[in-house]
Order: structure tokens, then C-alpha cells, then sequence
């Protein structure tokens, strides 16, 4: 497949492997691309030495195209960005804050710049600062949300109508039927989180990957709507987050029950008890935890299956 | 198209319009059996004799089938089932409530069966029950939603691995597009509410319609899911419920906010402030009140049109 999005990144096939925090570092990224798909660090969880360590990793471990993700929210993006420019890292996604930031300053240096929204209004934004590409993402998607809770299904129809550049669809899309059907709806491409973070190269820890082998329907909550929205696993932490809830706790008590460094107990040390799992919905459709060469293959092979057994479906 | 459910039903296209309490009467049934989908008369808001009457006024209107849904936590059901047996209704729909119930019963007098479900344990009870098929219904769609919060994303794919009978989708299904990505993931056919809500045929009180058009993203809600949850425009109404919800307010205080006639006060006398106005986050795409067989072409040549555009298409 020729498209939009593999034209813009130079890579086989239109499957982008979400940066996420504590589970995309070069060894997932380098794997991703090296398989065909776009690799991300995800740098949201890096120290700046850290995340620079990872991209000259990354550069090592694959000749194709890769890059990183920056939550603009991120306390160290100013200097992320700085090491992204020095690297000569090609290929940006922006996320969780306002696309106009850096958008300039790193196309002026050759970067293709990608923003994820979740929303109408943030498209229209993304479109505006000249980004490259947009990722939509649904409700159904693990990580920070939209307060709109608008789903996949939805979204990307939605925001295919008022945008005209690639439009990357994110959200329960863990197989090559659901790539398909997110392509009819008038993606480009798609953005592939929790599959990967159940890969063999995630550096999820082996506990979190058991959980979201684990996990089925109705196991993932979107919670903390009163910080910033995440979708987590259920767990004793999402129970205590829930009292929270029930009893109308304000913003205060939410931010002192979270405390620091929730997300990384869970995904990276594996107390999945205590920890905050981030992960997506579809984390109930994914059995086991596979190399990424699989995955992708799998992915590949069923969207060509359903591209057959679709062909000449007319009313 | 000839598939398990055109041939199920004895329809030209697998478009089932949902049964809708307040919108979806005699005249919406009609319309949508003689425009070649299958029309559901809405008896959740109908007490026994209006059903009775809407089925005889339907049956005068059509020489096509069509059928009744039925919400079986409804307290009237059991009059409903005795009016459908006696009124030789061919074709049942059943939501909210045990598919056990009336399945048995029915399917004896030569009745097609559906039950609605939104996870996996639902669908496969209604398996179990006998039913000859099933309709999942996303977190996205309007009406009545499941705890679990399964987008029609991530259900459909999921429901159309555990069970072998013909499966319906809904929830956030608006086009020809929505449809046929639908039907990549797995489904047979597809339910549509909120687009027929908005139809000329509709009984939705014209304030109502005008709102669904109005609507756009992020206009919509799950709310109330200290009772049932169940998908709302923002209004005067949500906003008090929002403010139960924020102080953490018991079961008790939103069946008092609630009240009676709160659905039939908005969607079918109009007050758009005070009623409560439910419809799918699919709103925000609908964008005109037209006759059903406009809306039915219009859903029939957009899905030939990405059918065609998705030939062939291979990774």
C-alpha cells in the first residue's frame, strides 16, 4: 500500500505504535520500524539524558524511520525538543497541549510534525499550526482522553470532514479488522498502543503485561476525570480512585491519592496492585504477548483477509 | 447484499432502525420496511393499548416485515408480549432485561427473536436463550448503555468471536460509511437510531430534532449511571444531574431529580431544557431532518461508494 501515510514517513505499511510512557523505549520503536510500521519513543517517561540515550539507541538499532512522542505538558519538553533538533530526529509527535508550541520551530528544522488530538477543536488547532498529520483517538484508548469521550467509530468520520491533511486513527485498534474498518472511516493510517505494549521489545513490565493478557470486557475504566482523563485497569488503586468519586472528592484529594509516580510503579515496576496501568479497551481482544515481527505480520495478514472477504460488499 | 440478516428478517438492505422510546411509532416503522430496511415500532414508551394500535396502524401501512422492541424491565412487557402473539407480530426485538424472559414463548408461536446486549456476558445468555440474533450496542449509542462502556470499536469484534448467530451493530452509526466499517468488524447488519430520530417519519418533537441537529461534538453524555446509564444532550436537566453527580449524591437523589416523564417531557413534548433528551453521540454528524427514504439512499450510496474505494485495498 502507497498512501498518504506511508509517503509521509517513508514506511511500509500505515501502523504507527503509540509513544507510550514506561513501555516504548528504542528497543520497541527500532523493532516497529524495522518491521515496516513507524516506531515512537515515548518520552513522556524519560529524563531528557534518558530520552537521549534511547533516540541514539534507536538510531543504532534501525535504518528506517523512526520518532518520538512529547506530551507538551511534560514538564522537560523545552529541552526534549532541543535533543530531538541535536539528534536530528525526523519525525515528532506531539501530544497533551497546544500544537502551535513547537510546531514552527521544528518544521523550520525539517521535522515532520504529527499532533494527536481528540477532538474537534484540537484538529481544527492542529490543522491551523501546519502540522504534517493528525492522530484522532477515541474514547476507547488507553492513556490521557478527551473530556468529550468521543469514540473512535465517531471521531474519525468526524474529523475526516474538516480536516484535509493525513488523519491517523487511534483507539481499540488492535488488529488488522479493526485497521480496515478504521481506514473506511477515513484514516489514513493508524496509531497502535496497547498491542505493543504487550510485545516482546515493550519495556511494560512482565506483571502489566500479564494484566492486560488478562484483562477483558468491561476491565478498563476511564478515571480521574477530574485531573485529566486516563484509562486505567481495574485494580485497588482504580478502587480508591472510584470511593473518590462516589463521595464527590475534590481536585485536591484526587492529586493526593495519585502522588507520584503511579504510572511507573504499575507499568514499569509491575506492583499491580498499587500501580496506575494505563492501557486501552482493547486490551480485552489481546490474548497474548507476542515479538513485534508477529504482531505486525498478524495485523498485515488479517487486513488483507478482510479487504478479500469485503471485496464487492454492495447493498 | 443477501446475508444472514437480509435473510433473517426477509429485508432488501441490513438497516435495522432501533426502537426508540418517543420517536419510533407506527408512521417511523412503515417508513423504514417500505424503504427496504426494517422498522421497529418502539413500544417502551407505549402503554399496552398505543401498542396495540401502532402495530395495527403499522401493519396497514406496510406489506413489508417489520417489528416491535421491547424493554423488558418495562413494567407493561408482558401485555406487549400477549398483544405481539395476538396481533401475530413476526419479529421481537428485547433489550434491557433477561433474554430468558419471553425468547422460549416467543420463538413457539413462530416469532423472530433479537436481543439487545452491550458485553460479552449478556450476548452469550442470549445465545444460550435461543435468540436468532443479537445486536451490540456500543457506548456511543443513545438510549440505555452498558456499565462496561464497550465501544462498537471493540465490542463488535469481540461479541462476533464468542457467539455464531447473526450480529447487529450499533452505536455511533449514522452513514453508509460507519456502516460498512461496521460490518468489517464483524457485524451482519447494523441498527441506526439517532439518524431516523431525526427523520421527517419520526414522532421526536420538532424542538427535539432541531437539538440532534444542533448538536455537535462532545453535545452529548453518559449520565445517570447511579440509576441506568444513559446518553444525553447537555441541557438544564444534565446539568443538574452533573451537579449530583460532582457532590456525590445517592441513588435516592437522582430518582428524585429524575421524577416521572422526564424522556417523554423532552423528547416528545419538546422541552429541550427540562426534558431529558436522549440520542447517540452520533448526533454530531447528522446535520438535517429528512424522509426516511432520503436517509436510506443516502446510507445505501455512501456505503457502494467506500465498498468501491476499499477495493482491493491490501497492505
Amino acid at each position: 500500500m502507497n498512501n498518504a501515510i506511508t509517503s509521509l514517513f517513508n514506511i511500509k505499511y500505515p501502523i504507527i505504535q503509540g509513544g507510550m510512557i514506561w513501555c516504548s523505549g528504542w528497543e520497541l520503536a527500532a523493532a516497529v520500524s524495522n518491521a515496516g510500521g513507524l516506531g515512537l519513543i515515548g518520552t513522556g517517561s524519560m529524563r531528557p539524558n534518558i530520552a537521549e540515550e534511547h533516540i541514539k539507541k534507536c538510531a543504532k538499532a534501525t535504518n528506517k524511520p523512526f520518532g518520538v512522542n512529547i506530551p507538551l505538558l511534560y514538564p522537560h519538553s523545552d529541552d526534549i525538543i532541543s535533543i530531538v533538533l541535536k539528534e536530528k530526529v525526523k519525525i515528532v509527535f506531539t501530544s497533551a497541549g497546544n500544537p502551535k508550541k513547537y510546531t514552527s520551530l521544528l518544521k523550520e528544522n525539517g521535522v515532520t510534525v504529527v499532533h494527536v488530538v481528540a477532538n474537534k477543536k484540537f484538529a481544527l488547532k492542529a490543522a491551523e499550526a501546519g502540522v504534517d498529520a493528525v492522530v484522532a483517538e477515541g474514547f476507547e484508548a488507553g492513556g490521557h482522553n478527551g473530556f468529550e469521550e468521543t469514540t473512535t467509530m465517531v471521531l474519525i468520520p468526524m474529523i475526516r470532514e474538516i480536516i484535509d491533511i493525513p488523519l491517523i486513527a487511534a483507539g481499540g485498534i488492535a488488529s488488522g479488522r479493526a485497521m480496515y474498518a478504521a481506514m473506511a472511516l477515513g484514516a489514513d493510517g493508524v496509531q497502535i498502543g496497547s498491542r505493543f505494549a504487550a510485545s516482546a521489545e515493550s519495556s511494560a513490565h512482565k506483571h502489566f503485561q500479564d494484566e492486560i493478557v488478562r484483562a477483558d470486557d468491561g476491565d478498563t475504566v476511564l478515571a480521574l476525570k477530574q485531573i485529566v482523563p486516563v484509562r486505567l485497569i481495574k485494580n485497588e488503586f482504580l478502587n480508591r480512585v472510584q470511593q473518590l468519586e462516589a463521595k464527590g472528592a475534590t481536585k485536591d484529594e484526587f492529586l493526593k491519592l495519585l502522588g507520584k509516580g503511579r504510572a511507573r510503579k504499575g507499568m514499569f515496576e509491575g506492583d499491580i496492585a498499587e500501580g496506575e496501568l494505563e492501557i486501552g479497551q482493547v486490551a480485552s481482544m489481546i490474548r497474548s504477548v507476542e515479538p513485534v515481527a508477529t504482531i505486525i505480520d498478524d495485523i498485515v495478514t488479517e487486513f488483507n483477509q478482510i479487504s478479500e472477504k469485503m471485496k464487492g460488499r454492495n447493498l
